[in-house]
């Protein structure tokens, strides 16, 4: 397809598309005449996963450039490649570190048993988030986070369940870019919906959550 | 206590108190004399619940001052208080809005059972993360986030037994302004966390999450 169909079907305007392949974000098409090139379904897919990270989720197009980098360099790893669509700093987090370096994460992931590398960014926000909540005088530690963790690791399968069927590596590592990103905001909201039934069952009697909760543990 | 503590022990610069004082986010001390007045606990909790709504979630003052207001209006009724703690819009989305406007989130809400206000804003979320993965070709409707509500069903219940033990409404309400807010990041770097292991163990066969998972369905 020409330029302007992809700007169509992808929603990217004309002049965008056209800075993200001078930045090379977006590989160049296959060049039909002097000033023109076509471009495939590989263009659309690439230009729609640009738009999350940078539009959804406001990565820098830098950024956004490493990410893809090194989905391509790795694109026959799947594993691989869902580390780094896994990886991604969480948004309001800093660079990757070791894990000694954030004790209390490496603690929960210990207690977890979970096969974690310690340069995930994720165990950042895990100490950080501890220590603003104790500065706050609310005494929080890992422990406190274990029932929440064993909730993930059901969420986290639901995830990869999502994205089993995809074949194609570098589309599946698209899918877990695009769902890691993408549901945030929306598993957030549920629990805003779910605080406010649960808040409704406890306080007014209403509502089904006033069943009695089942005994907790690591139903797996 | 004097303003020089107050701003000791929250960590608050004097000056950013006397703005709060001016803005009305945090109520007058009791004056000693013509220019001193003296701060109690109450003043502390209030000033770290500000920097909660403002610093780490970035509510704007005026935003902050609204909950605020809302929270001291209604202190006798927990259940409200409750309702205004977790309804706080979820950063990134509008202002509340009907249910009707949102049927994708009012078709989950029904399906789970949940007992939701219409203008829960985080119902607008729920629509929006779908219209935006469907642009995105995910096709992904409120029926896919069935299991990711289930779960969050039972991180509300972890959230509420959290603060079951608060015995004053204000202080609760609180607490619950603090635990759903600061909580978001660490819940989502727990799943990043998660994701990665389930990764390892479905790609290279390591890990506890290589033990095959159970049945699914609502265990409550």
């Amino acid at each position: 397809m020409r330029i302007s169909e992809l700007s169509r079907r992808s929603g990217v305007p004309n002049a965008t598309i056209k800075y993200y392949l001078r930045e090379g974000l977006l590989p160049p098409g296959r060049a039909t005449a002097a000033t023109q090139a076509e471009y495939d379904e590989t263009h659309l897919r690439r230009l729609r996963l640009i738009r999350a990270l940078t539009g959804v989720r406001g990565l820098s197009v830098a950024e956004a450039k490493q990410v893809l980098d090194a989905m391509t360099e790795h694109r026959n790893d799947t594993h691989e490649l869902l580390g780094i669509a896994f990886g991604i700093r969480p948004a309001g987090t800093g660079a990757p570190d070791a894990a000694e370096a954030h004790p209390e994460a490496a603690a929960l992931v210990d207690a977890m048993g979970w096969s974690v590398s310690a340069g995930n960014p994720a165990r950042q926000t895990i100490d950080r988030t501890l220590e603003t909540l104790r500065s706050l005088d609310i005494d929080y530690d890992w422990r406190a986070l274990l029932p929440y963790a064993e909730l993930a690791e059901r969420t986290a399968r639901h995830d990869l369940d999502r994205i089993a069927a995809i074949t194609d590596p570098l589309e599946k590592a698209e899918h877990a870019v695009l769902l890691t990103f993408l549901l945030e905001p929306a598993l957030m909201a549920l629990r805003r919906l779910a605080q406010e039934n649960e808040s409704t069952a406890r306080h007014t009697g209403e509502g089904p959550a006033a069943r009695p909760a089942p005994p907790e543990g690591r139903d797996r």
